[in-house]
């Protein structure tokens, strides 16, 4: 959110990284070029399932295979919640009337890219997945320990989920916003 | 290390990130262009004196003021100890004799970057700052429970480290590492 000063210049646009840079005054007087990164919002999405199970996907692209969140990217223009909905159709068939919006990230000081992650309660299947052609998705439904295991595995996708279940206090907050009391 | 494939090319340099791009096949038989960046590497360094405080950096630049571990780039070429000794001395001054590598950590899925967080124990100053014309650093010195309680501040520059501390298990790993039994 607005870490990039206005007066940066689009010096180069990716696939997916746009990269700024702006000249800058040091303290000494000096003049230097700072850089900084823009990529598209990240939004991730925690189903719970009518009968209380949470969906996590076991997820392979070209090159990697990874259990982690269903979600995906942002579009442009696209506002967080409706990606938030059209991910989770797309990749899993479901649709949800009770969303929440759990976390908000900014991981990285370079870059102008913030994670969402919402919880889909009362989730429910209304069709098929509909895939790219660059990703593979098995459903995974866990109860919440189960689930609290799997984000606490060295390898799995998302450091910033773990540091939301590690703390007892953050994983019983985690708990009762998905499944309640 | 190696994420980035051999057949990738180089399309953007700039003064921190690299941006390289290469052709993928999908599932499905379509192409697409991948993309990942490459960053140097940074180095941390936790210093212990020989009264057993830990030093913390209160860190000013252009644009940001910020508590967090002392450190910097490791430049082109440059072992990363190496790194570590330069940043070490030319932020606080100081030298140690006592080293070791606490953790790697590769934050970021699609950048080739490692960030790798040291101790030097008996650390003692031998020189005064020479900082950059972009840096202004004081020197802060804690306790282990004064700089636990410093790294869980929401604002605290390192979320890495948070997940070092939060679980008590690692935070006592931790503490044995920096000032033994």
């Amino acid at each position: 959110m607005g870490k990039i000063p206005k007066e940066a210049k689009l010096v180069f646009k990716g696939q997916i990284f746009d990269v700024y840079q702006w000249p800058q005054q040091l303290y000494d007087g000096s003049m230097a070029t700072f850089e900084m990164l823009k990529r598209p919002d990240t939004v991730f999405v925690i189903p719970v399932t009518e009968d209380r199970k949470i969906v996590l996907a076991d997820q392979e692209q070209p090159g990697k295979r990874w259990l982690g969140l269903l979600g995906g990217r942002v579009d442009e223009g696209e506002e967080v919640l409706d990606a938030a909905k059209r991910e989770l159709l797309e990749e899993s068939g479901m649709e949800s009337s009770d969303w929440e919006l759990l976390y908000e990230i900014e991981p990285h000081g370079k870059m102008e890219w913030t994670i969402y992650i919402y919880t889909a309660r009362q989730a429910r299947r209304v069709a098929e997945q509909s895939l790219d052609g660059g990703e593979k998705i098995e459903l995974i439904y866990l109860s919440f320990d189960e689930f609290v295991t799997e984000i606490l595995k060295p390898d799995f996708d998302g450091r910033e989920l773990q540091f939301e279940v590690i703390d007892p206090v953050k994983k019983e907050a985690l708990r009762q916003k998905l499944l309640g009391n």
